[in-house]
């Protein structure tokens, strides 16, 4: 887009930082984030009792254990890809029309988020809902490195990444995908290990991937 | 509104850009559009199936494949709205009441469009549903029309447009009215080239459009 | 507040226009307008049909006119209180938690719409249902009353207000409390007058109030 | 965190107030605020009453008072945090991740309570219920604690808080976690003196904890 001939359209220019339209990407972005993560609530129904004893009303809240652990599962994880939205557009020195749009499918995936968080409160030990949560989370870390290479080709970073940096960044982003599908035959065998997979096997997989790290990469993409 | 001789009013007087109060009535709609295309999740409902097997589960979701689709539909839709909206305010050096109220009844429409999406996927092969969904689009396309049209007629934008390029615009927002209303009849022959249509005519009328773009449409508006 | 000995107290101290807190207090109320706004569609659900025909899909969408007719005009509704509210802060050089509080109230009673709004598109025939839409909408004005009492007397308005202003400034704000509790007993005889009463007769009132309305009104409140 | 030998990567780097993202990390917590409060309406249902006459639907309206009491009271409480949240903010001089994601896990308290509200508004009258809701705000004035705490011992406050100042700010802070989990029991014996408990008892307990306020406190933190 940004080769196109027509370089005098205000629509076709890129967006620099500090421009007005620079923010409110990043406002939009921001609020969308906001905006799912407390959607996440709406998947968890008060449960229809009629007029309840303690004892039935405690059953049933205990029954909907899965429900909660899927709140603050998918909360955690939205967190953290907010976190990492933010750092990367730390790295940003201006936006492009072919940027916007990446990012707008990327807050597709990650507005889409409630609905495979309710799916596995309800069916928590059924695999399907395991996997269509993982394809789900794998899709949006897949925009994450739509995004950076976006960024990296057209030149819209603050400072130029080396090969060995970038394709270290890359790797970061793109090892959740492998990560998330993995988990789907793990949950055939138990959706419980699965889930833990996701938590233990993340902070495992970063310990490894550390050893490729690139010595100046901190300088470039923290 | 501008005209009436109370100029010393400060509710008649138009807002500057830069001042506060500019800055909040694009905050507010970009906040309305970020919840309306959040909240298009809440119209997928996980089935209700007690204790389903994987079979039944899978059975069930990929039953449910319209609503994901009208989903990321609506959500990219709404989305390029968003990004028009941005380059309309864009052009603007003021706002005054009258295009306050305009804006209002516009973002009235983006925040009813969450039930045509819910419409969509739950009888996307009802003709009656793309045609509501349709005509909530057009109502949109055709408040974008008057929102420009006000802006020029009250001297609200940044540079006077010249009349070619002011038609040229007109004939832009304009489009997707007819657009959308043209695949209603469609509709009644088959939903789903009536949803095609959506996307591929309309790069295609882009295309034809383009022949009467003017040279300097460019510097204008983009 | 602000009377007490114990000045040095920053949680005390008024928040001057231009500090962070200021902007954020306003940027919390447009962000609950707007969502309170678009929550609004959520209260018109999808009608289960099973797989209906176009002749039967058609007419359950007619069906639920009443819906659609209370979305737009909530919205409406709210959107005119959202005006008010700016014009409101831009009056103001300060806020203290009083205000900061009764706003809080205020708020409360905005987000609470969405439930009458949803009343009235489900029993539109019902003269409950209008009076206790009506009643929700006095109090948000009511409080809108206390809002300008409060920041008059605590002093928190950018230039005093002459006395015969306030008082036109309490008028103006106080005239929808009378004006939607008036509409409840004419509900009691036809609920769509009731509403027309809203629209039509509002404008007709402030003809009536403008007779009284101080010279130099617009010099201080617009 | 900040301890740590790779002092030049941004990403572990403190973020200063001023700092674009600084707002932003305080623009997500605030449209997290908003929206968790304007959800509490979606826990308040229309009554399905197929074609009541006005008395049927007054019924079912005044059957429904508990949704309106906890709506109420859970504006009013997480506006309270709200308020404390900002209070919080004002006093960092700059933020870290660890503060950051603190401040996540508190944030998903805040969106969850919509549930504990729905839950108190349905069965109000169940200790079930009134024990779900004390202990959700326990943790979440928990987690205050632990923000300030981290504050305190990352230094990431703008003024060092002399020791009995810190240790009565903990104080101030912990106190609703004992308070709301103390009403606990009273809720078995009666709910409605539970709840009211919330509302009499904390202004009473803060009049005691005034006692061993320290002079200069005020100076610190308001």
């Amino acid at each position: 887009m940004t080769s196109e001939p027509q370089r005098q359209s205000p629509r076709r220019q890129p967006i620099a930082r500090g421009d007005e339209e620079f923010g409110r990407v990043l406002a939009f972005s921001d609020g969308l984030f906001a905006i799912a993560m407390t959607l996440l609530v709406v998947g968890i129904a008060v449960p229809e009792l009629g007029n309840p004893d303690e004892r039935e009303l405690w059953d049933a809240l205990a029954d909907m254990e899965s429900a909660y652990v899927s709140f603050f599962i998918s909360f955690i994880v939205i967190g953290r890809y907010w976190i990492a939205h933010h750092q990367f557009f730390r790295l940003l020195s201006k936006l492009d029309y072919g940027l916007i749009w990446i990012n707008m499918i990327y807050l597709a995936f990650v507005a889409f988020l409630p609905f495979p968080t309710a799916l596995l409160g309800t069916y928590f030990e059924n695999p399907v809902s395991v996997a269509a949560y993982a394809v789900s989370i794998a899709i949006v870390s897949g925009l994450e490195v739509l995004l950076l290479r976006h960024a990296h080709r057209h030149r819209l970073l603050e400072r130029l990444l080396p090969d060995d940096v970038y394709r270290w960044g890359v790797l970061l982003s793109a090892t959740p995908v492998f990560f998330f599908l993995g988990s789907i035959p793990i949950a055939f065998a138990s959706t419980t290990i699965a889930v833990l997979f996701w938590f233990g096997g993340i902070p495992l997989q970063l310990l490894v991937l550390n050893r490729w790290k690139p010595a100046n990469a901190d300088e470039y993409i923290g």
